[in-house]
């Protein structure tokens, strides 16, 4: 890494990260396919902790896991209007099958609403059957025209987490939304990853949706990426699915719908975000190795050095912190660069004179600092250290979003804000979509929406629109986006 | 489930199995897309559990996870000769994208060579790299003509396991089979299914293979299910791919190479094999609830019964049980028959007098058998019959196996036994492929192929081969095969 400096401000950022995907073993870009990647041991070690924590929010508020077939019949694709002009253009397609054409194509999932929702009406009979909560973590497709880069924008997303829930009213379905939002704050707080979420424009909601939702968290290059969507679909796919249940009265109603979804895109903020010019940086509630210990052997004091490691990683594993020794033969400072890279959140050394003095040295990866501990405080000392670390990466990756957020009141100042630093620019807005796309324009920026929830969306009184100049209804938020 | 008999030896067996499928809650068939299913919770939660023992494996003996692509394009599918042309009439091909035709058609992986190894040719460059060992859990397409089967024979296997390695000897692939054997045989194990391992002939090797051994289980209609395969690439897909290391002179060498492969055929088998009229039978080891406690509470005395049976099953849970109280509003009768449905292993009941004597009726699913445990002796005793259970399953399927395996001497004998009541069939054979294919269409049957390992797979001196009646060589395995 030690080549490529990294440029917050600049298009280096994107080079920075291309390679680091690369040399810290994530993923491997030389598919011969166009935007699909292949995920390397340790990329997907990172993943499955981040789904692990998933699946465990998913049980703690009762969505079952299912698993669905990844191709989608032609017909069943068309059933909803909006959600097929949406997706039509940017889907796979299967059309044959040994040597013959198949009657119906198929569809490669890139969403998989027009999966689920014709089996969702033969499931879902009664209002004892709801609130219907499931989910799934699979590959989906899409036929992305823009450049690609790895986890952010893909042609197949291996790792796509979408829950689809069924609700009697459309109360319940809110309630949903919040405990959507409630598990992506906790998961946000497992990655240290502060995120603003905004209610997107209408003319930017998810394809069949009645409102989207995006969270949102700022890249060092001042562009945000969207890495959580929650969708309330009212009764729109209910009625192309008919998907009724029967109320306590016996009438027949159509269910109110919602999504959750979230995908890789997780693992690309915290390597973005948290990283730096010697690689990435863990969160230790995620890093496969949460403490790398490297001895640090002399000439005649070998044996003691690596007794004393092992010693020491044994206490570390049955306090139940993941641990390794890098015991290979090779000089301690490659093996710093080595984690480094990796991000392990903490490095312990010990030479001969930490076994004589019973002590350790810890160095933290987010700071660099290191620190010499006593090796009867060593467990504690290391949990409290990994707890700042979190701390750490969290502050300044909070310090840094809040920084870039920038309230204006005129497009000149806005057009500042994207000269300048690029960031988020909050701005008064009459409501109207002709003004949104103007602005939008003007800007070369997207409208992620406006702040939620909604009493934060609200423009304070007295505030003009500066397209059309009418009184201002809205805070609309402008970002480049990824 | 009363309604179907379960009878062994008839074409019933296949409605059986269909049935429990859906009404256990494993898959629903309805999916629009024939052959391929959607996964239910509850049975996803039971492939999870024999998944969860793979990753173990995989982690113990130093596989690497990792996860490719589902697409491999055509110009790669192309490169080895024999596998294109086992596979190019049962894969699907996606040739469209948005709205245009690809340049070079994708194909839906049927299995993984070919989108794998020419990155093996990128990733090993010394003798230090090997042996290479990774594997991955994934879906993958065939487009089966036959009739499609739940978990059997389907278009979309969506829990397909496989592990790739290699190697700088054949010596040392030959230690990776055994190391496959091994790992297969714990989780037979754990699946409580004893199996036969035979070297499959020529003609039926998997294609691009040296040679390939498979691992079959006897289903309840006599038919055989493989389970598990592990083949010896030699170098012949190194070849292709070219994938070469340095060795420690410097000079350039092929690998060798091995895969080893299953799926959700292992449910399929625990499915199969151990259920009865009353639905599926788990084994303990896999079972997502081991134990059901079920609340028999009388007028008056209600109270004490629910609470009683939380108390038992936190006692339970504190030991590692897995455990669940079912205090659904309905008869305890339809409870047992829920549960037995879905296998649970082991039923408590507690009533009023349960609770006042101290004591538990534990009923075993597989015996139905009941008996009264004294409280205090309920962790140990629940501990001893969810082993005896365990055994018991193996046992029984051992016995059901070793039963249908019949070894004889002429063509009319081994007509005898597919006439008969099928099973497996072992008969001497010169070893041409003249004869076995000869076998094979009067048998109506197919050839295993010899048993493994070789010591085994001799035929005694002096027979002869009942087609050729030359000497025979080897002992050749027939079976009506799924």
């Amino acid at each position: 890494m030690g080549k490529v400096e990294r440029k917050r401000w600049s298009e280096e950022f994107s080079e920075w990260y291309n390679e680091l995907i690369e040399t810290a073993g994530i993923q491997d870009k030389r598919y011969p396919v166009k935007g699909m990647n292949i995920w390397l041991p340790y990329g997907l070690k990172i993943m499955r902790n981040i789904e692990g924590f998933i699946h465990a929010e998913m049980e703690r508020t009762g969505h079952d896991e299912v698993l669905f077939p990844a191709l989608i019949p032609e017909t069943e694709f068309q059933k909803e209007a909006e959600h097929i002009a949406g997706f039509e253009g940017e889907v796979f397609w299967v059309t044959h099958a040994g040597h013959e054409p198949l009657d119906v194509r198929l569809i490669m999932r890139p969403t998989s609403e027009t999966a689920m929702y014709s089996m969702f009406s033969l499931w879902i009979r009664s209002h004892a059957d709801l609130p219907f909560k499931i989910y799934q973590i699979v590959n989906v497709y899409r036929y992305e025209t823009k450049h690609t880069r790895p986890l952010i924008r893909v042609r197949e997303i291996s790792r796509f987490f979408e829950a689809h829930t069924a609700h009697d009213s459309f109360e319940d379905a809110e309630r949903q939304i919040k405990e959507d939002l409630e598990i992506f704050d906790r998961l946000a707080n497992l990655l240290a990853l502060p995120y603003i979420i905004s209610r997107r424009p209408e003319w930017d909601k998810f394809p069949g949706a009645y409102y989207s939702l995006g969270a949102e968290v700022m890249m060092p290059d001042g562009r945000t990426l969207q890495i959580g969507t929650m969708h309330n679909y009212k009764q729109n796919f209910a009625r192309a699915y008919n998907i009724q249940y029967e109320t306590e009265n016996g009438e027949h109603e159509f269910v109110h719908q919602t999504t959750f979804g979230m995908s890789e895109r997780l693992l690309a903020a915290v390597i973005a975000i948290h990283g730096d010019d010697r690689g990435m940086v863990l969160p230790p509630t995620i890093a496969p190795i949460q403490v790398v210990i490297v001895p640090i052997p002399k000439k005649n004091a070998e044996a003691d050095v690596f007794a004393y490691a092992r010693e020491l990683a044994e206490e570390l594993r049955t306090a139940g912190l993941r641990v390794h020794v890098d015991e290979r033969d090779i000089r301690p400072g490659r093996k710093y660069y080595d984690w480094e890279l990796k991000g392990v959140p903490l490095r312990i050394e010990v030479g001969p004179r930490d076994v004589e003095g019973k002590n350790a040295v810890l160095a933290r990866r987010d700071t660099l600092e290191k620190v010499t501990v006593e090796r009867d405080k060593l467990v504690d000392e290391v949990r409290t250290t990994l707890d700042k670390i979190h701390e750490n990466l969290y502050d300044r990756a909070r310090e840094f979003l809040e920084g870039h957020i920038k309230r204006v009141e005129t497009i000149e100042e806005a057009k500042e804000v994207f000269e300048d630093r690029r960031g988020i620019v909050e701005i008064p807005w009459c409501g109207e979509e002709k003004c949104g796309l103007e602005m939008e324009e003007i800007l070369d920026a997207k409208m992620l929406g406006t702040p939620y929830p909604e009493g934060k969306a609200k423009a304070p009184v007295g505030k003009k629109c500066p397209v059309c100049g009418r009184e201002a209804k809205f805070i609309a938020r402008f970002a480049r986006t990824y």
